[in-house]
């Protein structure tokens, strides 16, 4: 399994008058929890748009479990539970808050798509390289 | 079933360096629909929390299926498919496109919450009100 | 002199925890004011971008007069006090709330710039000429 | 004069279709900037909302000089030029890129607002007696 974290503050432009986060910013707060969680593999999501690759969220879900406040600060874990054999990706992402509660949970599905082509391709070799270690003793060949 | 449709266009903000709409910004589309749906029963949402009643989101799933661009003219369905007979209410969502093509599904759990105690309370009378006649075939009494 | 109205209500998730419109939030009504104005001539920001044009933002100012809240409904007024003669083009515009109060006023500069090249170019000549009648009567020629 | 510095990357739906940064994102930067500013000093905005005074925004400006990018590193300067005197503070503020290039610069004024009368009071005194060092050289009593 790979895992990636990622602490950041709430901003305060994503609170609402609930006095609370905004529930659509924590699909923000995912995205960056993956992107980070990828540059600690040695590359970055942004390279991989340069190579031409584009990675469109098919599926998102989110399951909201306690409120999130300005200035707190949350960490988004990341978990790629397998390695993706396909034309798609899973993400289990969880929120916790300072005091390791949890604030979130959810799952993110995207898939890898050709830039020129728009055509689903399959996760490039250099991130598959980088990502295989993490699984290794999980399925040994 | 109760049912609502709201039409907008997609900002310019919403996109992202994809040219497609940002995928977080449904969520807010999907509020956008709840609120307008609403209103069509009379009463809105903003009245509802001025009378003391919260509704944060406790669950969010969408189903992304067609890219929406900037300047597109979407519209969000809002589907109530039961009366709520507890203190959480579901609403099935999806948005269409202008060629009345299918670009998004959803769900969005919401429970009600009384403001000041913050604990959870039945659906306001006033709303139940408003919405049975819309299931009264379905739930003869 | 041009000008353009376009209505719209305060979403829920443009608030914060003051209660009131996130103050970066008028910088995108402003800009939806803009596209709705520009629409009125028969043409669209959209159609520009497709031949080729962008428009990037090069200044803002906003002064903000009165709170925004959930729900109300707002008008931003979008002034072209005159024709632009170089590559830069200069928006008033004022939001107004419910009660015809002023809610914030400003002035959006952009340019217009060559999608290929980069490089600022003049304003198509399409929009000028669906511009020009409404500063007919103060330049003629 | 008191000065503050804090660096962030730049999230996808930051950006918009033109492939840069959205201009209104500049706005909430820039509140990014302040809130990290005023955390050096050992206290915090959020503090201060919780001892009843809010800083609501009063005016914005903004130029825009370069574009920023997708995962770009960014930091935002942040300039007390002088101690308030009154209910208003001038925040000057700057963004730079990795190259230290300018991005963006602006001016933000805001006001202290008593949470509960409505009322526009002046700095609270903790605040002022932390930013006084600052600006004891140049203003001798």
């Amino acid at each position: 399994m790979f895992t990636g974290h990622y602490s950041f503050r709430v901003r305060y432009g994503e609170t609402d008058q609930m006095n609370v986060v905004y529930h659509a910013n924590y699909a923000t707060y995912f995205e960056i929890g993956r992107t980070e969680a990828i540059r600690t593999l040695g590359c970055t999501y942004r390279e991989m748009e340069e190579m031409g690759i584009e990675m469109p969220v098919t599926e998102l879900s989110i399951r909201y479990l306690r409120a999130a406040r300005y200035d707190e600060q949350l960490t988004v874990r990341t978990e790629l539970r397998e390695l993706p054999q396909k034309h798609t990706i899973d993400f289990h992402q969880t929120i916790l808050n300072e005091k390791s509660k949890l604030v979130a949970t959810g799952k993110v599905t995207l898939f890898f798509v050709d830039r020129k082509t728009r055509r689903w391709v399959r996760m490039p070799e250099d991130l598959r390289l980088r990502l295989a270690p993490f699984f290794a003793s999980e399925t040994p060949r």
